[in-house]
């Protein structure tokens, strides 16, 4: 069984971190939610108030065969301005094994040097920043080596689709698919 | 502006819970969650604990334009095997406000004889037990009149966005769109 981790900041956006969630849960993949503050109680930037699975310390990601950045404001400023979300990050795309960011959270890679010079997303209110150090394309989703951008919270879904396709295959994604009633 | 409430029981869908509480808030529209039962803290069917705006006995759902009603298993029975959110289904449907249930929670109307013969979709696992008392479609979303249902957690937002559109109108949708970069 694969694992991954949504790393939750207060002010994350909610779609963007709940759909993986249930996503991946769908496709058999152990999913668990961090907290990178002090408390389990994480705030949505809509104000919804999460309990994540574990604190920063109760997590192993020797084991995480993704790591998940949410957008939302400020989430994705507060994961950018902690520097153990940076090296874990860093770390993680540096091994060669996933990570994806969406909407704002592409900004955490730009913050912390990882994968200069690839293709990527994010929201459109951060593409001029993006464009300075990436091939920014604007799109949906992208995929660049073991890195996965998403452009925004209406396409968080179907983003989570595409890693569970990477994480789990497509006997994996035909079960999701089924369970959601998507043809 | 609009009110809407999400009743949540233990055992809801997360996706069909928190998209449309994510688009409503986008829309400009007041949204709550409900919990149904004596704790603000209700868990997920896959187990992710929210916590809720609101206990039962806090809301006032006779200012509600909308009431939602989210399926996932066992939060959609939960919800149909508790009195008090049948008689508030049925007197928010019957006084010509917003009714919504997605996925398995159509079977909260069935089981409170709720707009028996109108046209509804629903997961297709409750296909059969629909189609006794409605014209039942299969479709992703339906609508008629005040009652607007849907197939399954897949087309949560969607879902959502339809309802936005007539508590909150258009201009409220382009916004949302545009935040969540929805073409």
């Amino acid at each position: 069984m694969k694992n991954a981790y949504i790393l939750l900041a207060d002010g994350f956006e909610l779609i963007e971190a709940m759909a993986p969630y249930d996503v991946f849960c769908r496709g058999g993949i152990n999913v668990k939610t961090v907290s990178i503050s002090n408390s389990k109680a994480v705030s949505a930037s809509n104000k919804v108030q999460v309990t994540a699975d574990l604190l920063w310390d109760e997590a192993n990601f020797d084991d995480a065969d993704l790591i998940y950045l949410p957008g939302g404001y400020p989430g994705y400023e507060n994961l950018g301005n902690d520097p153990k979300v940076g090296a874990l990050a860093k770390k993680q795309y540096e091994s060669g094994k996933l990570l994806a960011a969406i909407c704002g959270a592409p900004t955490v890679l730009l913050k912390n040097a990882i994968a200069f010079g690839k293709t990527v997303t994010s929201h459109s209110c951060c593409a001029d920043e993006i464009s300075a150090k990436y091939n920014y394309t604007g799109k949906f989703t992208e995929r660049d080596g073991n890195l996965f951008t998403a452009i925004g919270a209406g396409h968080s879904q179907d983003f989570a689709i595409e890693i569970a396709a990477e994480l789990a295959g497509d006997a994996a994604v035909a079960k999701i698919k089924k369970g959601m009633e998507l043809k």
